[in-house]
């Protein structure tokens, strides 16, 4: 493979595309970084990633062109796209990014260029919606003129010990010389190395069963922790003793939010029932899982009517806004949804999370944001247990009143539970 | 702890009885054990397991007292009970042994025993099954005159490295001191340590949550199976990808059978149902996995259709028996519902598994065994891959007819695959 022919071009730069642009601009390859976003690429191009993934060291100590110049896109030779594919309101995947992706590789695409995707999707949508729009746009012939690949991104955000640089990253292309450059491009970057995967389909279901099996497995634990809620059965002493097996799984029960595990099962369920098959088991992990936001809302309300007050009227402060510990990201955080259920009942609810901007909390919660832990609250719901909420335990005591609720989502706060002033609630 | 008075009864001699009347009989403490089954008694008394898990020189080097005389439970002081927990044919739990093995304990029982039982249940089940019929038949009352504990077995059929001693032991009892004692008992045997359950309700939880997780996501790669086969995607193939994934955990699809993994999900099902909560994860797994038998059924039949020759009057081969690999536990085996499903067509089906008794498998099955791998098959199904069977490839290819069907359900012989005259199915 003459490296001196090729061009990189990482088309999106979010969570997944923004580390692949920086790797791959740390190699001697000519490596161009486009995104829609303006603001994004200024953003850059000053060494700022707001994600919170990238440090402003890493980004400097990469040579990637940001752009937002479809034109850029005609240099590049190895293009990955690594777009979202959210889902729609009613849970249908959306392929409007991805879509809007190929035109514009395929629009700027030229002879011989290998485009690869990273997107999460369901075994085939690839190639049955990705080929002909390049085909279209390009006016080229896949095959003759292009090819594809497909290799799952396995981003954790907020993990720094399994990176892109750590993990085997699967790979798959078109034909066996279109995987054997994938191959050896990932290769650049990936020093844990490549598993190539017999063909797209293959790499396409890799990646969207990895992330359903996450679901189903808290969608258990929080099945669990309905179950023994209703027989006064502390979950927490359940999942302690259960993992000092050998093969424990380690799974907790809480809100399943973000942009892959709550969102990835209905790209293969969507599949499988256009196959006439209805996936039970995944369906019934996602219902579960979605309901859970409301049950929160349920632990606080029942809280309250321990120590006689009334939902309506009462002030609720939410710890943690973000869809998971320790990232900034609060994208299809599910927490809101308790908040709508508590606000509904007439409730004040306010927000505390000092990894995110008041003014974004405000704006996709629809609460008000405290600037410091301050004020007198008869419950606090501790949503997304950040570590920098770790020794907080005396002032949360502090802002509540006395009796007061506390609803530990994800179990961080146990010790509460020995304060007689306190109605401990948790999953 | 005064060891001198302590005399041990283990009831109930089969996988987790054995093993724990073993290990109590290599301390100094005097044990008893204890089975209805005088067969089971007399094997024991010549060292001979015939589950195949103990060896003659485990058995010699304990000092058990091997009795079917009730009267002996009388001179017990710690009692452990290890009774099968089945379900009945339509998936009720059922207890009648565990209340048969309560009602001989209770009838027998002194004043100042411990009776731990580590029969697998629904949270509260031993609490409110077992104590009333012990204080029944004993005349006693609980907690004055007798205690109670749960400690639930974790053997693994077959698995020579996570045994009684190596594994850490749940323990739990009726309070305080009655803990402590039995934490001290089983610490005796279990070198990796105690883990000490606040309550026996905890300690029940803990073991019926642990063989339900496997049930799921075994079934979760059953449904997996049932969708790539309608798209044409190698389940395997996506299984390896998966697996280079630093979280994988590395479940396989396949038929569950036995008394543990497809029964104790039962039990908390029961629970659940009882208090108003229809568990929809579990019970879509239960489904899912139940249903492997006919799909398996299935692939042979679409495996016959494609060398043109009906299902009516084929020669069909099982290989391997068992409820699983390098066991000889013949219960619960699921494939004996494929085997059923077969003969309902017209297939002619006979078994070959040397682990078991030729005349278990007429009895137990239905159906003739081959004494060798001979004879003229037109399918094969790999039900059950022993490791001796690991070799057996070139004698497989020998006994197909050309060209015949291969369906090897865990995947074990995927090298056919590349055979041009098998038509290879797998799940």
């Amino acid at each position: 493979m003459n490296q001196k022919n090729n061009v990189i071009g990482v088309v999106g730069l979010g969570y997944v595309g923004l580390p692949l642009a920086l790797a791959f601009g740390r190699t001697k390859i000519v490596t161009y970084g486009f995104d829609i976003n303006k603001k994004r690429i200024s953003d850059l191009k000053k060494n700022l990633d707001r994600t919170g993934e990238s440090s402003r060291q890493e980004i400097k100590n990469s040579q990637v062109k940001y752009t937002n110049n479809p034109q850029d896109i005609k240099k590049c030779s190895f293009i990955v796209v690594a777009v979202p594919t959210p889902v729609t309101y009613d849970n249908e995947p959306d392929f409007k990014p991805l879509a809007q992706a190929s035109e514009l590789v395929g629009t700027h695409l030229k002879k011989g260029s290998i485009i690869v995707y990273e997107s999460t999707v369901y075994p085939g949508a690839t190639e049955e919606i990705c080929i002909p729009i390049l085909e279209k746009y390009s006016g080229l012939t896949y095959l003759k003129d292009f090819k594809i690949g497909y290799s799952p991104e396995r981003i954790n955000p907020g993990d720094k010990k399994n990176t892109l640089q750590t993990i085997i990253k699967i790979v798959s292309g078109s034909d066996k010389p279109s995987t054997q450059k994938i191959a050896k491009m990932y290769r650049l970057i990936c020093k844990a190395g490549v598993h190539i995967a017999p063909n797209i389909k293959v790499a396409e279901a890799t990646k969207v069963i990895e992330n359903t099996q996450r679901d189903i497995n808290i969608a258990f634990m929080n099945e669990l922790s309905l179950i023994f809620h209703k027989m006064d059965i502390d979950t927490k002493a359940v999942l302690d003793a259960a993992n000092t097996k050998w093969n424990a799984l380690g799974f907790e029960p809480g809100l399943v939010g973000g942009h892959c595990i709550g969102v990835d099962p209905y790209y293969l369920i969507k599949k499988a029932k256009s196959l006439g098959f209805d996936p039970n088991v995944m369906l019934s992990a996602r219902t579960i899982n979605d309901g859970m936001a409301s049950f929160v809302a349920g632990l606080a309300k029942e809280g309250l009517k321990k120590i006689n007050k009334r939902t309506k009227g009462s002030n609720i402060l939410i710890l943690g806004l973000t869809f998971k510990e320790n990232v900034k990201d609060i994208r299809n955080s599910k927490i809101a949804q308790t908040i709508s259920s508590l606000k509904s009942q007439g409730a004040n609810v306010v927000g505390y999370d000092p990894m995110i901007e008041m003014e974004d909390i405000s704006r996709e919660f629809g609460i008000k944001s405290l600037k410091r832990l301050e004020g007198s609250f008869d419950a606090v719901i501790i949503a997304t247990p950040h570590k920098i909420f770790q020794k907080m335990a005396p002032a949360l005591v502090r802002i509540l009143t006395n009796p007061g609720v506390i609803v530990d989502v994800k179990n961080r706060f146990s010790k509460l539970k020995n304060n007689p002033n306190i109605v401990y609630q948790s999953l």
